[in-house]
């Protein structure tokens, strides 16, 4: 659960932003149809980003710290304690996010520890089932309805989203 | 420009998205008075988040890279080379982000990394004057009316956003 960058190099970033709601298109428009999108209601967005090295136990340590960890402000007006996603419980909107391993050299962005695309999309395909197979192992999630949406890999990530306070956390593994 | 996190502990973050539009709360909503908000069109938002250790000239670098790296489509759909939002002209949204500085310690989120919060608003408003006199002194962007919109520190950051693409990008200081 802890971060492992101190203990050597990153191998997946994960940004969390808490969401009154949030919409994406997980396919563009052609010309013979309009683009299709995933919503969410009240939850957590969930940016994903693999770099070299990451691996299936990466991605289990990945979901658990994502579900578990106490960022979302509780439904109870009086409680001030945070709780997790699972607890709330509210939806979860993954979104591939490449962009997060970048380096900065000059004026650039470069890419080059990020993992190689095939090898990415296998993970990524991996986190939303783990994290669809989470949330229905969840009672209180399942019991409401809540709901797992995910972003196609490889897409322009064309969204919008709406929020009390996006709480914004970097979880590095 | 280059991330000096391998060289010590991290000062400050940035996460920066690309975005068509976004509007944040400046004010929340009183007896009186209805909550105000401030808006900006196509450009940058900037989530901000210093730590212990962060400086004056932290804050200079952390403007130069945040205004000047090139992490936006350029307005030239025939342009495959990203342009900052300096050259893009774009806008510039500010947004207060202590919890970007958290470390997860079990299902909790822990703190102790930030910056005490005088000095953190002080630094905030010399990041926000500072990316100001930027856009300023920037021919295109005061030609075009640019804009720098900044969010109140310590607030609550109720917001909403408008993306083709947020191309998210962390830079550490």
């Amino acid at each position: 659960m802890a971060s492992e960058s101190a203990n050597g190099a990153v191998k997946a970033r994960l940004l969390l932003q808490q969401c009154l709601s949030a919409r994406l298109q997980v396919e563009p428009a052609s010309e013979l149809e309009e683009a299709k999108y995933v919503e969410i209601g009240k939850g957590l967005i969930i940016y994903v980003c693999f770099m070299k090295g990451a691996t299936e136990e990466t991605v289990e340590k990945m979901v658990k710290s994502a579900l578990n960890t106490c960022l979302s402000p509780s439904q109870d007006p009086s409680a001030t304690k945070r709780v997790s996603v699972l607890e709330l419980p509210g939806d979860v909107l993954i979104i591939p996010q490449a962009t997060l391993g970048g380096t900065p050299k000059g004026k650039a962005m470069q890419y080059h520890k990020n993992i190689a695309k095939d090898e990415g999309e296998k993970l990524y395909a991996n986190f939303v089932s783990l994290c669809e197979v989470s949330l229905h192992m969840s009672e209180k999630a399942r019991e409401q309805g809540k709901q797992v949406r995910a972003g196609t890999y490889g897409n322009l990530q064309v969204f919008r989203t709406d929020t009390n306070g996006p709480y914004t956390h970097l979880l590095e593994f």
